[in-house]
């Protein structure tokens, strides 16, 4: 019933034992990231936006078993009928689902039954894998490949979810180790870059037979750019105590009207996770509790603080298309033709100080998304796959904006130079952050 | 700094050994109640109403650390400072305190630390009781009491909470055992009572030496009551039924306002834990999803409903004087002196039909709690202890209705006559049910 | 269709040209109170408990419309199809009505049309009463009435309305006149009264024939009253400045819960229509905005204000009982047997202090409705009538607390010894004030 | 303190004679909108996105008060001092401000009042023209024809607001005049368009001296176009009924996934205005409620829904850099250099249908904003003025959509090429409607 279209430029030449091998990897990683919690840690729901842990163990089994085994399975039968209803996220095609805001009300299964339930239809996809002929490997592929890298896109969310949860904690609970010594701010420095009538999207042909990449990053399209200049790392703690410290909270020119509601509504002094304690700012991170570091980039801030920021600073935040350019034409050569420029073994948890400038950009993926100027819209000419995995981005496309980059707890080989982050204006609980821009089409002044 | 007022007619003749064994009775048999549950089960909260297995466990722990311990214990100190925080549920007196509606959202201490917190202050309370010389004991036994009556209505609260967080889930869980055999309907009988000047309220001299009380049922004061009749037995599930067949639900005649915009409101249809399937009505209970049981009473009813019946049956409901008083002039004499009328070994988890007529009430306690007419209001005369135990009753007497009596999820040992429980009149989620009264002062009609 | 049940004690002689005479007044009266409003001002709803003053001058034609009108006038047809549903109040029995929050949403019809259907429906009550013969007359008499008193309800309440909406308005309109001079302080006395067994509710016997009541003052009956005191005069906004300086507003001990979570959710600090500026305390009147008289009775608190007032000052509020009882058995012989004890002549538009002391209690009907400990619920023996009719008192009957005596603002000749008006606990738009009680039951000491 | 930056390419010849002439016409045209509204109708609010038509005329009128006299009448004191409070929209610079949501609570200054002010200041404005000199003429011009625009916006918002206080009384209230005839659906024709590098945004050089715009059209800049082309005609109500009926609003599949939120949530199953009646929809319009006209364009939809009928007819929404590319490049040439390419002398109140093809794009001003698919973001450059004008347009651009073009109740004069309105994606009660978009990027395939 649910078919994934191929798009014509999708890599065709999938390998059973690599696909297994993957499969086996990229199941284990979500099994690490989990196993430091406790039952009554993977259960609990924060706030509607988050899912408990071992929601996200289940739901991501959940998507192999509906979009791969429902349909290629000899005899499929559903691990548990109920767990249909439980664990669809979003798709309406796939008929009633338990609600979302309510996710943190179900005990039972526990952690030990998503264990089963993991096991069970680990056994069935392999057995599938290593079942399939070449015919058949090549209309699957592209349902195997994305259920990968959803587990991935839901590694992320699981840290990012788990931390809100803990941070509810007067205990100050922490995740896993210990916070990095603190670090030295860095020069920042600025990067030119031409402009023109420049390509933005995914192109299968230059990113070589392992360019997967989302619909969302499709068609490859013209797009004109004045000249601009982007800033070589991002914005630090250091920087956003400064735009604390100068009113930056309290100023309402510096807002967007709907973003100083939320000032004043919600009561922002600050980002997400920062508290001040006896003149002290601390910063809640899955490294407990600690005192802020000013060379790191500042994170967990919204989309109109990001653009606060950047108006207090007399700059601006670059567009999707500037940014993807700027990568795309200026970081490290030698890295062409991978879709991640810079990989890494294991998330960092927690995202790092810039290293000594480079000449190009720095902090590109594995430190903060990077809030762009740019709506959450469909490229031109975009279209969605026909059936429910049709439902996986098209239909979130208005009300959000584009964040561009990789950050922290971005699982490796995850992150890509055309990947679309997006959460709506007033979001926190990602690992945010800001890069400046300048410059572009000839300004008649600052902003205000 | 908090000390419990000893009212002048309590029992003053506390024995060590006694107490050290009800403390350690009382204490186990709420590890037995949670023993079922998983770590994640004792950690959702499934409503702002309803607090988390393993909080109910920590909370009654820190009552005795607070109100026991931490006055009399030498050298107090507290298990672990932020606990003070987090198991305070109500206490304006003893500092700030987190947030009722977010209990659900704390994973740590989990399910073990609490049971550590458990153990520690157990040993610490025995050995406080040990030590103790005779002058102390009579001024630490209202409180040590205090703290093993509190204990059961957690016991109560306990399992009614962990009733609702499974209800919300699709899987039907089942807490325990298998429901009983369906019962037969009995006869509906009538008891006449005279009134006239009657009292009402605790008298510890009449009672005898078990006669603990809340404050709340203090003072014994005089009633004028005309003379009235009470049904022997609960209504039915059976006899609810045919009011949700008569439109019951629909018509707006029956229903105070207030109820009748709770029934569009909220979709009230039936009561909380009955749905309709295929024609049959399944009741959601701790022994998993069953087919209505006819001859049971009917529970989880709010006030507003069981007023709305009491209108269709062209009857009313008792006054709590009304209550108190027919049941302390008709029930079984051979039980008079003890505070338990009917006592029970354990609680029965689910209310049971009613056994044959007795010419007396039946059905009194251990079944359901029974909404009066009665406002829940201090008694004339009525005054809190001073220090933070004054709050434990006097300042929710706004906007609540009492009910009578006791229900199946009730310790053993502790309902009493003249107990008074309460909930708003929306309430639905304790196990109340109906007793239909009739007569009272001359009537010129019923009511529509 | 809808028939008024005469209750058999009511009155039977009513005369045809006193009953002309009689509807001429009430209906003038509230013409006379809406005169000095603009169309602006009558159109407004400033939160949902309030309505226009032109929806109340039409609600209370439509009153007489539909339940004299419809029933009794030959060949009726409304005088407009839509007013039915839009001038409908809460009557369900009479089918679909406009929204109530939504009554300041409707521009049209204006004040003259309202004007048009006052005058239209005017011509056909005095054809109809004029036509009458005997019978009929003594089986209409109680609607007729019962449209009196219904509208003098309405004055009331056009007036409390209009002055929460002016309230709302920066510009500190006036509705009329100048305030009265200020006034000194009385000294408070206590009226001692005996109790006993004593009776409460109408008596249309010893009340005699002008005896109107509603039928929530029904049936008398008899209740149980141990010896108590009352304060012989209200208690002043001198005194409320008292307990608002010593802390009254932040000391959580002498509230009640309900009544703590609305002070610090409301940012209550002072009655509702007191403000502060420059050390200066403002009172908003129906006079305008003018300083606080120390000497006047405080007006605009809720019950939750009253009890923790009667709290901080040692004292409680006297039951519905106790009011009643002591109104009847020590105010002023000479008025025995009429319904109001002291007539005024127009109302005053804003409470007086008390005059000088007469051993009985003074500023019992025309300053503030006074709140009482008693919940609004039926009298023992309640019955509402059939019909629509039967919607007028007794679907209230839930989450409110009644208030004894009448205000500034109540029509002369509406209030009544038995008269039971009653709101929520939280209501401040009344005009709401406190007598103080004291003894009663044998008290253990004070509350806290 | 409040100066209005002149952009460099600004005209700079006003002309005093010319500058009252407009002044009066465009004042006299409030006055004009508002005479048939009692004072009833103009007092209310009917959601906080609406205001009332007396606060509109009071508003515009503290406009030029405020940015004009204030600066620059000698010995300037405000006619009112409250009145810079009631009537501040939503400049923070300008210090507190009435709550936008309680805007109909103010019944004072009423209908009489609000003229009183309009008099005066419009007194003092012509006294201040007259006394200028050429000097000071160029530098007050941009303001003075600031406001000249900034009361037409409100002329439209008059209409669009009071439209939707009396759709919400049953009376089925009339504004104006009678309907047209019913119209015969024209059919559909494309205009294609080549695209490339174009230029958007407002150029004062070719559009000559009269060429006003607001800050968000500028700076004009330069973006890439793929071939494209444009639907020649607004969808009809004929359309939309086809959408309807073929389960338009019960199809997830269409539907955002936000627009689907609104469907199931506030239960939209058509657009605003319509209404369904034994079988009959029925259209509320300013001339009253009439059977929906089959040919005229279909109106007050969101963009959610626009949205959904484009896919639904498997086509998609225009830019607004192709709108305006379109209009620039393809629309009667001999308009060319005057804003408004299709003048009207009176708006016409409700939309009318296409007259005959002309090659061109029809009904491209005067009858419905048309949804775009581009958020409302600052272009390339944007800049906003120093001090409170600066508030104006820059700080609402986050979370909405523009939309192009001029509806039916626009002023003449009013609607530009460049024009940029905007609402948020769920609003309905402005004159939207939807204009049909294809082509573009190469296309893989239709959306869904
Ligand atoms: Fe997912
Ligand atoms: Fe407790
Ligand atoms: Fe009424
Ligand atoms: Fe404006």
């Amino acid at each position: 019933m649910t078919v994934i279209q191929t798009p014509a430029d999708w890599p065709t030449d999938w390998d059973p034992d690599s696909l297994v091998r993957r499969y086996d990897e990229v199941r284990a990683h979500t099994e690490t990231l989990a196993a430091p919690l406790s039952p009554e840690d993977q259960t609990v729901q924060s706030m509607p936006d988050v899912s408990p842990t071992k929601w996200h163990r289940a739901h991501v089994t959940w998507f192999f078993e509906t979009f791969l085994l429902a349909d290629h399975e000899a005899g499929f039968a559903p691990f548990q009928d109920q767990y249909w209803f439980l664990f669809n996220s979003y798709y309406e095609t796939l008929g009633p689902r338990f609600s979302r805001a309510d996710r943190g009300l179900i005990t039972r299964p526990g952690v030990h039954e998503v264990g089963d339930y993991r096991a069970n239809v680990d056994d069935r996809v392999r057995d599938l894998l290593a079942s399939l002929d070449g015919g058949t490997l090549d209309k699957l592929g592209p349902t195997i490949e994305l259920g990968f890298h959803h587990e991935q896109q839901h590694q992320e969310l699981l840290l990012m979810d788990i931390k809100h949860v803990l941070s509810r904690n007067p205990l100050q609970p922490v995740y896993a180790g210990a916070p990095p010594a603190p670090s030295t701010p860095d020069e920042l420095g600025w990067v030119e870059v031409e402009g023109g009538l420049v390509e933005i999207g995914h192109d299968a042909v230059t990113q070589g037979p392992q360019g997967f990449c989302f619909d969302n990053e499709l068609p490859r399209h013209r797009q004109w750019l004045e000249p601009y200049r982007l800033a070589d790392r991002l914005v630090t703690n250091g920087e956003w105590l400064e735009f604390v410290a100068d009113g930056g909270y309290r100023r309402h020119e510096l807002w967007l009207s709907d973003g100083w509601a939320r000032v004043n509504g919600e009561g922002w002094d600050s980002p997400l996770y920062w508290t001040e304690r006896d003149g002290t700012w601390l910063e809640h991170t899955l490294h407990g509790t600690w005192p802020l570091d000013l060379g790191a980039p500042v994170c967990h801030v919204s989309f109109y603080e990001a653009e606060a920021f950047a108006t207090w600073a007399g700059k601006r935040l670059p567009s999707e298309g500037e940014w993807e350019h700027a990568v795309e034409t200026t970081v490290s050569t030698s890295s062409t033709g991978a879709s991640v420029v810079e990989p890494v073994e294991t998330p960092a948890l927690h995202p790092r100080a810039a290293g000594p400038a480079t000449g190009g950009l720095r902090q590109v993926h594995g430190e903060c998304w990077e809030w762009t100027s740019s709506a959450y819209h469909p490229y031109p000419g975009f279209h969605a796959p026909a059936g429910a995995i049709g439902e996986y981005n098209g239909k979130f496309m208005s009300n959000q904006m584009v964040l561009r980059g990789g950050c922290a707890l971005t699982s490796p080989g995850h992150a890509r130079t055309t990947y679309r982050n997006f959460f709506p204006h007033s979001a926190r609980w990602a690992v945010s952050g800001v890069r400046l821009a300048d410059g572009g089409a000839p300004r008649l002044g600052g902003r205000r």
